[in-house]
């Protein structure tokens, strides 16, 4: 059974009760971000039992020496790991002479933790007698603020139950610290100077290597009872990366003693090195004159103001509900777009199990959330991150044995370069290209916004077009073009031939490519002599290309009227997932990787996920036919996989199967499903869940700039709704079991198809 | 241009003139070794310049702990690495107050190494002017003993070409020593003592782990200009894990002073604990009784009777006859055959670069050069060394899923754990167990001995026949059994399906074992009932072998009439190597590895490897027309790879090919082929040299019991002679372009067919 013990609620994620063996869980789901930075929910004072500690600035990495146990000529020698930040939340609470410690008290009770996603607040409160017999109340609040986002707050409560009680507060930044992910253990932070002033200080601190240069601050305040507490701030110990002040109040009983702590990071990437401490002290400053009250109400109107625009309601199902809810939350705490330097990390601000942030989960599943949920300006900024890093597809190219400008974008990047290192991965899942060429289409496709492909959409494009020219090659027996040796989305198939996915969407990607140079050409002279310069690109290698685009092979079975996933699937033992024996599940951790290989069985959409990107290529009986050869043998080991099935059983009107992807994509950590979120949440397919409902169940569908809905409700709820902006209108779709009601809000009018029916739609 | 400094000699390895750049190479090819113990050809004095100091016992290794980018269920935790052994060779020489290092004397002529292969001994001479200007002459001679396999001897000798010189040797014992080869730079050895008496001193250090005890000793003797000098010993400096006497002496101009020094090493894996430095005494009084002179001549006896029975002479050639001694000699300094417990590693004690010692090349390769040349005790002993670990391979098996005594043999090992942690060889590369019971095949082809089947081999058989049994899968769609997702002996091309050698040799596996079966069952009933009780072994159990066995899949092309690779290879773009750019060779150095999968190029003798090991089962003119199919793609960048393709070119009358790739068999350290004989020796690729003269140009094969004969003869040669060693005769072959003499040695009388002319041969 998987985990269960988050509280259902609408707009919150709560625990009760503490249990040590799920602190590190809890961490992970707790975890609060605005964008710029994000941390575990690690917690303020000291605790001895088993904890992940991590904070993280977005877009600080740091380059750690590859490990491997067989050297590949390719392989990257250095790649970028998320990198542990300097600690700015800790707070060490002495009571009567006891460090508080949940790990060491006589007992802990009515202990709680709340994540309130319509606030963003984080809250944590519990009663606690020491080892001394001190009984205390602690309550804690913690945001990390959205309109100063280089700012954390944390109210520190604590109330005295026992007649006396000594509290030494002992706030502190440490830069000391070591990643639970590195490759040799080594240390990632170089300690450049600490400063301290009246109740400030300023820890400075540089990473080896890539040379950011971060400055972790904090601003303490005390309080008796809601009075400020002056000038007690008695001791301050000081080493070359850490600094600790203290600060002693006496309580009688009933009384409460709190500290504000005020923290966060300014950073080199945003901030000229003379500037770290000044622009420190310039937020603090801001802060201070806003307050603590202030600061969480603006906290919560930013919180309003997204929610406004991405929430999706869920009547009658609370579970569902708090499950998109979640989604949503941790999408809008990881990456808001404002940024093109950033990118999407699969764990997000909450982990740091894998090297790098970007995968093709950014194309394939992240862009449609923020295009339909922000500004389009943010999906830009997504796809404008490739082409800021063509130049290093390419290069990675080269070192594969490609010329001519042909792109290979890495598997898993930070800066443009690879960081990744397993070969069947790192050279032979390829299909990544075509997700990220499929972007740019998909981003003209919903926003109607052609010039990004004259502006930078069309180097990506012939970049990535040339490769796949290149990297097919001919074979004599089939008369066709074969691309041979990959990985497709499927991780549990390598290096096969001919994955129908991986041709497919060379083929699309190649006529796409050509199709725009054309367009450019006619619409965009300008653009298209430019970047026709800068290329290089001659019609023989355009006719190259179209001959192999028009002659690509495609493995298909006359028995089974199904594209074959590769050309040696059939000579699989054909067992499905029903038929598999329970206790080998699942099957990567129960099985030997060549097992998995010969098996039949899937990780994730991969033929499937082609009938999902080009839906409007096959009918509804293809997909259906694909559905029900395929689906059988998936064991949705992936994150990524439950949202495609979802949505795909959706339209095939198989609303109980869809349910049930949907509850498994939505409350994939909340219930942890694959026993693994002590190591961080899964962020990008967080996205899939909100494509599972909007796409899903509501049937949203761009067609020659017309939205399209065919809204489908399982029978668990009694309605949902959910917003999209589209073409400057917002568009809300409330749906129920009587009837759909799509509205426009703002001073729009648009035309929509719902059902197959034209409506135009008026606020 | 490969390298070329070795000198041509019929006897010997001779370098001459000192290159610090080819140091590290030398080291290697001046390896010395006595089948139980063996080292590097370091320097005894100081160097300083690059060097790769190694010393090696047999059977001693260490478990490292396995380092992995991306782990896969199945690997090894752990596993045995070659290990360095404490230096007992080391003699610091201190003239004039400098201390001797080659890397740093004014200069240095008449540098000259050579490995006598005729003796086993190994010389080294030198003038040197050291930055002092003192002038000297230096002559080592340096051997391992064949009589007394736990002693070594040095004799250096320093003249003194300068009016005056003060020569302080200082020989050592060093136990804190490194490997080279190390995943996590960890100390392998564990200091326990440090003993000494007069002239006389004991270092004993423990292997962490697995915690083998060496005893490594050493014994000096002064003599100026011959004349022993007693009582100088003045000086002992100890440490933990190093002991370092010292002995001055002076010299006037003309007079030599040496240093006779006895080491070696005493292990617990042959002595209890408490016995390791008595038995390095009695070891000592023995040498002492012998004195140098003896065990000079005592190692040339030895090694005479080695070469009377194993060596080849070739006239005419010079590079050729030095090639296939070196080969020789090298197969016989790493493996005696005495102890079962030992294999023949890759490197033998040359170098440390694989992990494990055993690989399926002792069974596909060197299994023939010790039958022939030999004992059969000594084949008998390698067998043994795969029935002693049936168990392991049994687990082996069961971590990989299969069940019911299954049995698949490590890819690499040391003590049958297994040594590899690449999924695609470790877990794909099967065709390994293949080799192994092919090997019990050939033995009783060779030797006649069928008692070794029922004693241990069909256990054996078994274990194997039951892996291919539950390894293969019916695939519906060829209504055939396959075996999917293999790597074969062509390691450029992995994870690939129905690879036809390993098909094949699977099929074989199984049809021989339940032959064998039949055999014992009727022949040796009390074998019989010992071996099917012990594998519980039932009839349907069989019925369903032989149905796989009988319904095999093999790839076969109707339009090039020949076997496939794999079910994909024509898929491939067919580029011979002749047209592929000399600039990208050798592939792996210039290649990405997916760019290696998807090429056809062949990286060691696959289908043709299966025509090897099968010839009989197939046509002269199947053989032609799959070696002119397969062997254009060939680029032989494995060791193993020109020995094969050597025997068949003379199969089939390609007398200039043959040649060429024999020299480069048999020369492929000695010129440096692969451009990495400074890491060590490719030890066992050297017995397939010697097929490829036995069973290639002698044209040797073993047919129901008669030895047959078809001798062919390079154009480049005046003849060439050879022995074998057949069922109790020693059958001598010689050969030049007049004819073929072929006689036997001893009491007996021997029919063997010539040409297929039956011949009764007596002596």
């Amino acid at each position: 059974m998987n985990q269960d013990y988050i509280k259902p609620d609408n707009w919150s994620i709560i625990e009760e009760g503490f249990d040590a063996d799920r602190v590190k869980s809890s961490e992970s789901l707790f975890s609060i971000g605005n964008g710029a930075m994000g941390q575990r929910a690690n917690f303020e004072e000291a605790y001895s039992g088993k904890t992940f500690q991590g904070s993280y600035i977005a877009g600080v990495y740091y380059p750690d020496k590859t490990k491997v146990g067989w050297w590949k000529n390719g392989y990257p020698e250095y790649f970028a790991k998320v990198l542990n930040a300097p600690n700015w939340i800790g707070i060490n609470v002495e009571i009567n002479g006891e460090n508080l410690d949940l790990a060491k008290c006589q007992s802990v009770s009515n202990f709680r933790r709340e994540l309130n996603m319509k606030e963003g607040i984080y809250y944590r409160s519990f009663d606690a007698v020491l080892q001394n017999g001190t009984e205390i109340s602690v309550n804690v609040t913690r945001f990390l603020s959205l309109n100063i986002d280089e700012l954390g707050v944390i109210n520190y409560q604590v109330t005295s139950k026992s007649k006396e009680a000594k509290i030494v507060f002992k706030p502190f930044l440490d830069a000391g610290i070591e990643n639970e992910d590195t490759n040799w253990e080594e240390k990632f932070w170089e300690p450049k100077g600490v400063k301290h002033g009246d109740n400030q200080a300023f820890v400075t601190a540089r990473t080896f290597k890539t040379h950011f240069t971060a400055t972790t601050f904090m601003q303490n305040s005390i309080y008796i009872d809601g009075v400020l507490q002056e000038g007690i701030h008695d001791n301050v110990e000081e080493s070359i990366d850490k600094i600790i002040f203290s600060y002693e109040v006496g309580l009688t009983k009933g009384q409460t003693a709190s500290i504000q702590k005020l923290g966060g990071y300014t950073v080199s990437t945003n901030h000229s090195l003379d500037n770290l401490i000044p622009a420190a002290q310039a937020i603090l400053a801001k802060a201070n004159v806003l307050g603590f009250v202030a600061l969480s109400n603006n906290q919560k109107q930013a919180w309003a103001k997204i929610w406004e625009m991405s929430d999706i309601t869920i009547d009658g199902d609370v579970k569902a509900q708090q499950g998109i809810r979640f989604n949503i939350f941790q999408l809008n705490q990881t990456y808001l777009g404002k940024d093109s330097r950033l990118n999407i990390g699969p764990k997000g601000f909450t982990g740091e199990k894998y090297g790098g942030s970007t995968y093709w989960d950014t194309e394939a599943y992240c862009i449609p959330f923020y295009m339909a949920t922000k500004d389009q300006q943010v999906a830009r900024n997504l796809l404008a991150y490739r082409y800021n890093q063509l130049d290093k597809a390419i290069e990675n190219a080269e070192k594969l044995g490609f010329k001519n400008g042909a792109a290979l974008y890495p598997m898993v990047t930070m800066n443009g370069e690879e960081c990744h290192n397993e070969w069947e991965i790192t050279f032979e899942e390829i299909h990544r290209n075509g997700a990220i060429a499929f972007a740019i289409y998909n981003y003209y496709r919903y926003t109607g916004d052609y010039s990004y492909i004259p502006e930078k959409g069309l180097e990506v494009l012939i970049g990535i077009a040339r490769f796949w020219h290149q990297r097919a090659t001919y074979s004599t027996k089939k008369g066709q073009y074969v691309i041979l040796g990959v990985t497709g989305p499927n991780e549990y198939e390598n290096n096969v031939n001919n994955n129908w996915y991986t041709n497919y969407i060379a083929k699309w990607c190649i006529s796409y490519t050509l199709e725009q140079i054309e367009k450019v050409k006619e619409h965009y002279a300008d653009d298209y002599a430019r970047v026709m310069q800068k290329v290089n690109l001659q019609n023989e290698e355009m006719q190259s290309m179209k001959e192999v685009a028009n002659n690509m092979y495609f493995p298909y079975s006359k028995e089974h009227h199904v594209y074959l996933q590769q050309d040696g699937f059939l000579d699989k033992e054909l067992i499905t997932v029903a038929d598999l024996d329970k206790s080998q599940r699942p099957i990567n951790q129960k099985w030997s990787w060549d097992r998995i290989l010969r098996s039949p069985y899937i990780k994730q959409a991969d033929t499937l996920q082609g009938f999902y990107f080009f839906e409007d290529h096959f009918s509804k009986e293809e997909l259906e036919r694909h559905f029900d050869f395929y689906e059988p043998f998936t064991v949705h080991e992936s994150s990524l996989s439950p949202c495609v099935h979802s949505i795909q059983a959706a339209v095939l009107g198989r609303m109980e199967q869809a349910y049930t992807f949907y509850l498994r994509t939505s409350r994939l950590d909340l219930d942890d499903y694959n026993k693994e979120v002590h190591e961080g949440l899964h962020i990008t397919s967080m996205a899939g869940t909100w494509m599972s409902i909007v796409e899903g169940f509501g049937g949203m569908r761009v067609k020659k700039d017309q939205l399209t809905f065919e809204p489908r409700i399982p029978a668990q709820w009694e309605g949902y709704s959910f917003k999209v902006n589209f073409r400057n209108s917002i568009v809300k779709v409330e749906v129920n079991h009587q009837e759909t009601k799509v509205s426009v809000e703002g001073d729009n009018s648009l035309e929509v198809i719902v059902n197959g029916t034209s409506q135009l739609i008026k606020n």
